[in-house]
């Protein structure tokens, strides 16, 4: 374990199988957790729950939700709800895709991060599996860390801000056994696109599909709740 | 006028004088202006009501209003209506920064660029008269357009985007001729911190006394609404 007693850092917090191992790690780093999620018209509003659950077990210091109106600017599935959640896997980028979605999410953490005085975001993009979301790559976060740096009173001031992406180059395989040796318990996370109000997952759109595979390729048995 | 018939542009539009000049200059050069405006808790309200006077004028194709959670994070006068509103000018950052507000402005912006494929944003950001806003000096501009470029799938698709920024080296007189020189109408546009409903601008605030300055400079009557 690092010693990073009283340092802050905020983790981006979807209540995803992501999210959730990064939320696990930066405590066990011994950061003092802000966790930061959205609420922007998503199908799945059970990962919310699921990352109130989350927040409060890995005893994050505080918890927000920020309401976005994302869903006013339209062109993804996750928010038209006219447009179908596709079920085959594409070398395209997805319908799925939330316009500028991490952009917007690091934003926001940036922005807490500069009223808390923190110098660390943790954020749980995966460039293996990253389902050709352009800004889950490593050059992505490398320049969006750059332009931070530019951005806020803290920069000027010169306390560095640094971006973690601790699960950028792991598999889904081991990003489980990884969030499993720091106490996530997966049963309590949320990846379906469509899970229902009890959170129970679909089993076939792409977040499922690339989870059940890292359970089996981790050899570990999959406690994730199905419809 | 250069000819950008058909283009899109997304315009960042609060009402005040400069972003209003911003969006005369792109109307001016042939752009089909798509105006983005965020209601974030600022005291002056009556700034939106002056930037729907003017998309309206100026003829934007939409005019969209984004309703922003930021004050739920807090950290500055214009949002936190416990500290007061700064009348003196300083050398430091002033306590009405809004943390990160360009950077999320801008990544609005850009989910919006992305879903209407505009390749262009302006935004009426100022580095002489910036009044110690780290972000709205060049250099996080220009981090902030390579960001860009690598978050969307617009830019994955080969699609530059370019942020424009025409203010950026101009004083508050030359921004003033300017926008007379394309049609701006000077007493339809709400630069102070904290005017009241009607519109009145108090005179005394950083924004006020910038603007009034400006009017000097240019040698234009003012014909600003003061209380």
């Amino acid at each position: 374990m690092q010693n990073n007693d009283s340092k802050k850092a905020v983790v981006l917090l979807s209540g995803g199988m992501d999210s959730v191992t990064v939320l696990a790690l930066a405590k066990s780093q011994g950061y003092s957790v802000y966790a930061l999620s959205f609420e922007y018209g998503q199908r799945h509003s059970s990962e919310l729950a699921a990352a109130k659950r989350n927040a409060k077990y890995f005893k994050a210091q505080e918890h927000r939700i920020i309401t976005l109106d994302m869903g006013a600017l339209g062109g993804s599935a996750l928010t038209d709800h006219s447009i179908d959640v596709p079920t085959e896997a594409s070398d395209d980028i997805p319908v799925t895709y939330v316009p500028a979605r991490n952009t917007v999410f690091l934003s926001y953490a940036l922005a807490w991060a500069e009223v808390l005085q923190a110098n660390d975001i943790f954020i749980g993009v995966n460039a293996v599996d990253y389902s050709g979301y352009p800004d889950c790559r490593p050059e992505f976060i490398q320049a969006f860390e750059s332009m931070a740096n530019l951005a806020t009173k803290t920069a000027v001031e010169g306390n560095k801000l640094k971006i973690h992406t601790p699960l950028i180059d792991l598999t889904k395989a081991e990003i489980i056994n990884l969030g499993l040796d720091n106490g996530v318990n997966y049963a309590e996370t949320i990846s379906c696109y469509q899970a229902n109000t009890k959170g129970g997952a679909c089993g076939e759109c792409d977040a499922c599909r690339l989870r059940k595979q890292g359970f089996v390729d981790a050899g570990v048995k999959d406690i994730t709740r199905y419809t």
